[in-house]
């Protein structure tokens, strides 16, 4: 079976790394970046075309996959002026790893069902590292047979594919599970603050977490940060916090409420205006080591 | 090096369990409970003494070990009328695997002191299989001459056993990992409700928790019964409420907020009112759930 031909545009800290592994795994690919400088780099080092536009990237392609950083951009990338839609073909797949609402996703998926494009959303966690090494977690909502389509694609980039359901649905699991985990590091922050004030030996508290009833992934990958209060960037504070409103808006338009992510998001948004929005978000912490010691 | 006599006193759940694995192991024991018939039976299963009083117990043992409900029976047991104090003599060591205050067994560490009694604060976690299988990790806290002579006990008992630091801090960092725990639990809860509200595919959510960054002890052991509101009991509701409070006192005495811990406390007390207490702690997932569906 002949390789579909892969347009692949957003060439960030997650795309260009995961469009590197497609490159590598032999498939053929056109990039497009906002900025040009940044495709042209990325194509010269890989191997690649370099499209002037998404609509021009999307008449040589079979396969469009796009993450970029909101669905502002995802939106005008596809149904903007020179997007997608404007040179795309009927039968074409796009795949969005972008994480927007899952709202957007649903609306995205019937516009370009109009033009006979089928589309999959397929947000996806694992942070660089795991988009450097293949391993990603991919969230992904759409029908059956273009899941099946895709398969060869999200092989290469992940190592577990979850099919969440209809178009959409891939989001909604990624920004709910995005919400456990921010809520499940914002306990942990607050627990090791009331540690350090009860004179704990925080050598001792951590050895108890692991392995105990208290762990998480939250703990074995933030609470030494924490504790040391030095953040090694895998997830941006201010990217979770959008992914945190999203899963506030979710629960929302439910009429739910979600009380542990609404506290979660004040704390971020404290910590953010702190100066840390560019840090792992870990780094709420220090919203709440700054109130303990007293900052205005 | 012979091995010491031990008295054990509670024979509930998790002691008639830690105590049969010391008697399996081949030490010599005496046996208390409050309800006598309990500590007949169980005598009778494994060979043991049954002492009359906590008093008799000491009389005839080296280490006392005691594992009861709360702060109130294991100050009655140590210093009440006919307690451990007045049967023991100067050189014993008494464990208290209990769950009580920080502050509760720095002071019975200072009474026994005044007698010569050696104190440790031993409280465990791993709930009944852990203890069954000799799996629980211990918190100690006491000194370093104390806990090396409790070891050959600590190592029947567990697998892991933490020196948290002085008399104390064994029950500091127990009731601090609890009120994380149990804060991981209600987040994941409230997540599943929003989760269920949007249609979430829930087979499919379990699939995206696993191992992903949303991962914890808490969605290993209780996703699946809030998903299926049928709560095997691991650990009782009424239990993690107390445990709760003890670390809203840590943080009050510090005078640390704790809102996390404090808002999972008020969802277990709806649970426990709507006649949860005696299941497991997953069941506090029940409180939001009769929210979610309007009750009064």
């Amino acid at each position: 079976m002949e390789r579909e031909r892969i347009g692949f545009i957003g060439l960030g800290i997650m795309g260009s790394r995961m469009a590197a592994n497609l490159a590598a795994a032999g498939f053929e690919l056109t990039v497009w970046n906002r900025t040009t400088a940044t495709a042209e780099a990325w194509a010269a080092e890989h191997g690649a075309r370099v499209a002037a536009t998404p609509a021009e990237l999307a008449a040589e392609s079979d396969v469009v996959i796009k993450i970029v950083v909101n669905g502002e951009q995802v939106e005008e990338i596809l149904v903007g002026e020179h997007g997608v839609i404007a040179g795309a073909r009927a039968g074409m797949l796009c795949i969005d790893m972008s994480t927007i609402s899952p709202q957007m996703a649903r609306s995205l998926g019937e516009r370009l069902g109009e033009h006979e494009i089928a589309f999959i959303d397929a947000p996806v966690t694992g942070s660089s590292p795991g988009a450097e090494a293949g391993t990603l977690t991919i969230m992904a909502g759409g029908s059956e047979a273009d899941l099946k389509r895709a398969a060869p694609i999200f092989d290469v980039l992940g190592v577990k594919t979850v099919h969440c359901g209809e178009i959409g649905q891939g989001q909604t699991i990624k920004v709910i599970t995005n919400a456990i985990a921010a809520s499940n590091a914002a306990v942990l922050a607050q627990a090791l603050i009331v540690a350090r004030g009860a004179g704990v030996d925080l050598a001792a508290l951590s050895e108890v977490i692991s392995g105990g009833a208290a762990d998480s992934r939250m703990a074995e990958l933030k609470l030494q940060p924490m504790i040391e209060r030095t953040y090694n960037t895998l997830f941006r504070l201010d990217h979770m916090i959008k992914d945190v409103d999203l899963a506030l808006k979710v629960a929302a338009d439910e009429g739910i409420p979600f009380d542990y992510a609404a506290r979660t998001r004040e704390l971020m948004a404290e910590a953010s205006a702190e100066g840390f929005g560019d840090v792992d978000f870990a780094a709420l912490y220090e919203a709440l080591q700054a109130r303990a010691d007293g900052a205005p």
